[in-house]
């Protein structure tokens, strides 16, 4: 199968959203937008080596997660996910077309739940290592938006859902490589992580202020962007995160709360009657929230309190170079 | 600088386009669809040693040449270029994060040119060989987008520029290297192609049929790809080609000429009657077209006529694999 056709076997043949005019097989994709509603897009690439290797996930969780990536950037902003595009860096040696089908049907499975069209792509070779990029599109209200800028002091800050289960996953796949493959809930969150768009929906739809960031590089880093973002003081309670059940050396595990990555819940701020409104909302729903800690005034920073102690929190966001 | 800070540096401090309610800076990008309009998107990519290496390309080069290979998919579309997200995939070793400044002013210079914000992106490490992604983002009016499927027996074929520059200058640069740059034609054809917004926005906006596609990988791959969607023959006249002023042998020219890449011209196909209009519109804003052919009908197909005598033309189109 050559490139052209191995294309048109993974354009979908029909499409979720109607609004989808033109897919793939023209220069560019078409798509009719809402009226009364703002368009939200982001981007983010995987490279093997980097953000997985062939021995810490299954073909089909590389795609699946990537797309998890950004549709939880979508979220923390609190759209609607409808479409993706995916580039592909194909290493010339060591991989083969045929073994992309996998990585496309993991973003399928994920985009399919969402009801999101694959509308676009690119496929290229390279020298080393496979590098994967998608770009997603989705749609808030207008005016509804979840910005980092928006908290307060006063605020209550929390958790959709507990934060350093990836990172003790990781730290399993590194370690024991393939024979850590399994459904156990660390590695789950690794492989296949489940975006929160559920939640970033209650929050749009709510109307209210609502400071939202997703837990891409650990509660440490983002909690420090809503910090500089919205200029308040954010106070993290340690003993307010959510249990995750995961048994290590203490030190270890506040390590991955604070610092893990790729948790993909959302960290957010609400002043207290907003939030005891959502929480209620989200109830309903089947959507817990986890109140870890509040907003003051202050310089932007973040300070983590254990048994009453509090210390500055720095650090955090993985670097590449 | 680290990388966080390098994204703060390349993030623009103004927006050309109002519509951009939230750029660079929070989880995803905010903006406001026009009433009445499609948005248009694609995405492309390059990776050094396949698409350029730094003998081929000064660094802004490699920047402008993807957004206009991007840019020319949203003309060949009618669609009004609007924002873009870039995510660079960097090798750990041999590479400067301080050398994708340039990358990103040669994106930025002709981002400016049309109007067009940057509004994500994403940077990581890979094992070997920068990959460089852009997705784009425009506008077209409902129901004016510009389809391949649409070329009719009868039509005039025609294109918006001289053919195979492109493939003359990369053959320059591959034999002789840096000594090759300059402003000459044909370099300036491979480092730094003008993709044909205008003339997409002419068709667009006349409300006519007009069929189009970029010319991104030769015209033979392309006129080949009006037939396939249109389901017509399409004839392509030797001699009607616009003279490109290149000296070579003359096998090789032809060869530059219907299946060179990388021109971004766009070849079209409308009736005899709406290419006369089209002519004169154009000529008006000083963009010439060359009707080059003429389609038929039968079987997606491309015959190519020299001196009369009519012979099928085939392959085409790099197949990176």
């Amino acid at each position: 199968m050559n490139e052209f056709d191995w294309i048109r076997s993974i354009a979908p043949t029909h499409h979720h959203r109607s609004s989808v005019i033109q897919g793939i097989g023209d220069d560019a994709a078409v798509f009719r937008p809402r009226n009364g509603w703002d368009m939200v897009t982001a981007v983010d690439s995987f490279s093997e080596g980097v953000h997985f290797t062939k021995d810490t996930m299954p073909l089909d969780a590389v795609g699946y997660k990537l797309l998890a990536a950004n549709v939880s950037d979508l979220a923390a902003m609190g759209a609607v996910p409808l479409y993706y595009l995916v580039s592909a860096a194909i290493p010339a040696t060591g991989w083969k077309l045929s073994e992309l089908d996998p990585v496309y049907a993991g973003m399928k499975r994920l985009g399919d739940a969402y009801s999101m069209d694959l509308i676009g792509g690119d496929t290229i070779s390279t020298g080393n290592g496979l590098v994967l990029t998608i770009t997603v599109i989705g749609r808030v209200e207008q005016d509804r938006r979840l910005l980092r800028s928006s908290a307060r002091p006063g605020d209550v800050l929390f958790l959709t859902g507990p934060v350093g289960l990836a990172a003790a996953g990781l730290s399993r796949l590194l370690a024991q490589g393939k024979s850590a493959w399994s459904k156990e809930r660390d590695i789950e969150a690794h492989q296949y992580p489940v975006p929160h768009v559920e939640y970033g929906r209650v929050f749009a739809e709510s109307g209210l202020r609502v400071a939202i960031n997703d837990v891409s590089d650990g509660i440490a880093h983002e909690a420090e962007e809503i910090a500089e973002a919205s200029n308040v003081a954010v106070t993290i309670i340690r003993e307010r995160l959510p249990e995750t059940g995961i048994q290590a050396e203490s030190s270890k595990l506040e390590d991955w709360m604070l610092r893990g990555g790729e948790d993909f819940v959302l960290i957010g701020a609400a002043s207290e009657a907003d939030y005891l409104g959502l929480e209620k909302t989200c109830a309903e729903q089947e959507l817990p929230l986890y109140r870890i800690g509040f907003v003051e005034e202050g310089n932007a920073q973040v300070v983590i309190e254990r048994n009453g102690k509090r210390e500055r929190l720095t650090g955090g966001g993985y670097s590449h170079f």
